[in-house]
């Protein structure tokens, strides 16, 4: 019944390849390829969804873009030196493998600009999504990929200007075309650049592009699916499945204070008041939507160099019982984010293709338990939103039951 | 739309009427009532469950059961003096409605016996049972109750000696009758009299009753519905929240540790081996069912009395993700036992009630929520359980606005 | 051999009467007097301190001056209310006393200016002086006290203008004759006035006075003694006892991150930047102090209304051992401000009693624990730190005892 | 000034040699000795100390016995694969310097006994005792050693029967002729043994030996130095650095609670009730010596074994202030136990072969602060115990730099 499918290749983009996250993401695909680890934090893993018709690890063909230049098996080093999360052991088993992606990522110093960086350092628009899309159609033909999944990986950018360009097709190919690139960001030209690749486009970061309705209407046109933003890996993940219990309980929280505590290059960033707000902005909201009310609180993000790639998080939760009485929850999570992060992009990339192979296109709603910040959804309980995936697996199921049910009877 | 019930009587009697939560629920119903607290802590306020037609606060009449002696308003003050969660003042304005329940609390000295006590301690059975229907029926003639609902608060028991006796309506009426007192509890004689005297039966301690298959035949026969065992009130409510978080992302538990301080009754009972096994039983299957595995794991209670009421629970999960990188969630609840429990069993009484009027019987698997151990339900994780809550008072509302709608074609 | 001297009247006069800390002061002196709670909290009250002929409890009279109106009862209540330390019953109890206090209570709106308010809205400084001087006056002669302590319990205050003046008696007052307000606070003139009457003087806040050299001249032509500067009460007071395990045991701390949640009026006046950097500067160089290097580190404060005046401060020290492997200590610290300060107060006003009455004058040194940054003292950990109190009382039962021997041999 | 003495030979000679403290330890001075880690853990690297003439590291042979077989690097490789503490490319990088101290391990399956263990699997004390005795006069003589430091670092051992023979150096030797086995431990025979052979004696672990007041005659006779028993690396470290400020604030501890979850061999031998005796008798009495009263309170040990050598102690501490206000710190440590114990065998190792060296002998009372139960010595709190080692190194720098400007008198 089962069938796996390892003749297909299936081609990974990734911008931001030479990331903590994406370089934990290879480096781990190849570990459990090779058998050396388990499967853990790999959704796609589990039943019922693994009986979805869904791309073997196999037939993986990794590639992409960064704004640094390097050799990944270097890379790999760095990461294992500083978060300890694998081994030097490891990364020799697998450096030939390692070796062959060098090859596919590109170094593409041009991408590294943003809307409010000196206009004489900004690349033209069009000569950017046209090197993007070149890099990808070379990707694609160079390994004769199936299909390509497009990921971002990088770290968070500026905010644009807001214009109404951005809510129809014609308007951000206006953009792009008239070289308003204040407008513009890296991220919102990859999508651009993917969608008229043809490939699916998943916005692992805060960062705008899947989220604009001109580029939701090219999404449609070209008929593929996507989306994003920004995904859910530790604090936001605890908060979304702990906030419904108060709210069962009529348990009014008073206060909900987060600290952050992180030291990679995404802690450095938001060091940056702009990215910050990006950044916030995604997590403030989960609370008000969840509760249905608004309680007091905040989220302080500190750099923290010794952490390496470990972040800290130490939640206090105020809130009010019978009799108006006081009561404290606090939790502390101490997790890798690129260890958290990996495996959920290796589950969307599989999820990306099954549904681009299925014919389906526009917002992916079933992948809302992945984002901070799920496009276009008002669900932010991570119980619903893991339900939404579950439903979307068993109509899948049952279809192909139903499809193998007609051929035996054949 | 909304039509609230006030003329009508509903008793509540409860065995283990002078304990924390029961003391803590009487002054609670009575502060809210008074306008002087808000309903924070009870579900059955907050939309769409408040849109039934619940009994209303000011209906409820309070009665019942101890083995200690003493005046309300006392026990009262023990408990503001110890806990910290309300004040005198509160105590003084209610002074006198205290008082009046004061007249329905008998002090009954022979329910301080148990399966393990020494033969000549325990009381004849059958004359207990009869003892307590007869407080059941003078209560209710008393005010002219239109509805009673019993509800048990008592002490951990000792277990009762198994036997196949338990399985029937007719086995449990001989253990009854041929005083076979090693196999009953004060709980369970309860609970054959609540049904006998055609009372609804809210189970909120570990102690055996409202699961044994016989009592749930004579449920049937008198036609009258019933819940419990073991209301989940701290660290089960957050395990039952945060379990399917882990399960959903594939984050495999290493261990799940639990440490319980708490100061109260409940913290000295458990002390004594034979009540530890009762509860940590019930504490014990919730994560594997949840995970469907079993992780390392335990729960300690320790006493520490200068808690008081308030608990400090502090869980440690250790837990495991891509490439088998372990990470670490840890999380300290500070409760108060009493205060959580309280708005949970109001909630229970006005739904038992509602049940009843609607002619409903047998176990109420939509009260699975409130309970560590729900009587023959499998689903243990909190969000599930909730729905079975929504669900059926979806059920109820439709069913209010078709009889509506149909009025108003008249 | 211990004599007490309850005939002898000692003044206390609070800048800041109606404050959490003063009202929580003059409450819980009351409470200790009447025998109503224990003597928790005051270091006078253990062993060998309470061998010192300090004064009683019974001889002190409370006065002071405060920029907002009220009483003292409604104060009272109000902590009561907002933050739980103690009770209504406890408040009617020594309501008399709290009436009688309220007459020694200024309202002084005048003294509601900061060196960066408008100028028109500052008052003449030599008038200021002038008033605070006739208050002190007016309450030693009503009551015919021995001895006044004035203790600096205000909100912290902007930073004047740094200048030389504030290096001399002579620069002081001329700095008040010229009127230059700029470069004067409140707390400057309170601590000028305060020594001009040869009042004992006490800075348990962090804003300046004590610390400036102009005014150690002024105490030491009048012979007073005074010590000082924000007193250390939660989170420095841990680390000034943890750092130092960290440095006998080699273990280098790369990062000791700490978060502060208050939701009293200290959290809200540090909303204002201007205060933050005062209020910091003060908690910034404890650790590298105690270490000998400068850690990776902040501190965050956020205001969090729900706690009241209970403070929850969260810690997180990131530290390395043998083989460079890193590792981690955490605590979270839930106190009360008030409670914690104010028995610290206490003492001090006993201690400074007892220095005057010895003729000492000048810093004293001995009080370096109480304080977060005791004046001209290179010694932060809390531990030799005690050591100078135990050394000084030593110092003074040996010279007492050998008066007595001298006297016995008479 | 500084003299290094590299040329002299030290010897080490590890009871317990393969277990997770001695493999650290070997594997960290190796490392150390290499310049690949700094010095991170050890208190003879930081001033004063470091200016006692005290053993190279370059200089120390390392020895020993265990009752299981192996070899050093693949014990190494289980440790680092297990606690992540060091990683294989280290282990490398040394290999051929553990392969050498591989044959000074002796394999002596005769030392896995009990004095509760069955009579016929217990050898002959005589034998015993003569056997350890030349597997140290063979290490001695191989290596050309200056000085043999003996360091027990073996498992939990029940506790013997108590005698008055342990009194007098004739009492014990009359229970190891008299074959009273059930009187002595491995313990007591390697420390008999050690001091027999004129060697210095370090008892890192809590069971008895250098307790033992016929072994002090012992060590008095054979002029040796010595001392123990169970080191302080973890949860009681911090109990004896924190609870002074408790004291030194007259805040009262109603309770202090410790959990402990670790995951080695320490942790599976305390599931075995009578260890569990013998350890939690060391940790108990601490708070009671240093607070002058019993505060409520207990110790859990639960083994963990996904934690590795990992421990995460929880301790909670309710205490009361002011107006009896109760309040709360909570503290999570999560170290590695070899890590932290390993440099302080260390640093016990040079301290005892430099007083050897001055011709010191008995109980080494400046290493109080290295352990639980610091022999013959009341001080418990951290501080004072860092003063004796600070006064004994003080008083030691005063006589060489003394003597050093006789000589340049000279």
């Amino acid at each position: 019944m089962k069938r796996k499918s390892s003749s297909r290749k299936i081609g990974i983009w990734l911008a931001g390849a030479r990331g903590d996250i994406a370089t934990t993401l290879m480096v781990g695909t190849l570990a459990v390829r090779a058998g050396r680890v388990s499967s853990s934090g790999m959704v796609t893993e589990i039943p019922p969804i693994n009986d979805l018709d869904l791309a073997d690890l196999d037939s993986l063909v990794f590639g992409g873009l960064d704004v640094i230049e390097g050799s990944l098996v270097d890379t790999a080093r760095i990461v294992a030196r500083r978060s300890g999360t694998y081994t030097y052991e490891l990364i020799d088993a697998i450096e030939s493998d390692l070796q062959a992606i060098d090859e596919d990522i590109v170094y593409e110093p041009t991408a590294l600009w943003g809307p409010d960086s000196p206009v004489e350092t900004r690349p033209n628009m069009s000569m950017f999504v046209s090197r993007v899309r070149s890099h990808l159609k070379r990707f694609k033909e160079r390994h004769a990929l199936e299909h390509l999944v497009v990921v971002n990986l990088t770290s968070s950018e500026s905010l644009p200007v807001e214009t109404e360009a951005h809510e129809t097709k014609a308007g951000i190919e206006l953009l792009i075309e008239e070289n308003r690139s204040e407008s513009l960001t890296p991220s919102i030209c990859y999508t651009q650049a993917a969608f008229l690749e043809g490939c699916s486009y998943i916005n692992f970061t805060p960062n705008p592009g899947s989220d604009l309705k001109g580029l939701h209407e090219l999404a449609d046109q070209q008929g593929v699916p996507f989306y994003g933003n920004d995904g859910k890996t530790g604090e936001t993940l605890v908060k979304t499945a702990l906030a419904p219990m108060f709210a069962y309980r009529n348990l009014r929280i008073l206060s909900w204070e987060g600290t952050n505590m992180l030291g990679n290059g995404d802690g450095k960033t938001l060091d940056d008041p702009d990215h910050k707000v990006a950044k916030l902005r995604n997590k403030g909201n989960v609370l008000d939507s969840i509760l249905g009310y608004s309680p007091h609180g905040g989220i302080d993000i500190n750099y923290v160099p010794s952490l390496g790639d470990w972040k800290t998080a130490w939640d206090l939760i105020h809130f009010q019982g019978f009799l108006d009485v006081k009561m404290t929850m606090q939790f502390t999570w101490q997790g890798c984010d690129s260890i958290l992060a990996a495996p959920l992009v290796l589950d969307m990339i599989r999820l990306s293709e099954f549904a681009a192979r299925q014919g389906e296109s526009g917002p992916m709603y079933h992948l809302a338990a992945y984002f901070k910040n799920p496009i276009d959804c008002d669900e932010l309980a991570l119980y619903p939103q893991f339900q939404l995936l579950l439903e979307y697996v068993d109509s899948h199921l049952q279809r192909n039951t139903g499809a193998a049910n007609l051929e035996s009877i054949d």
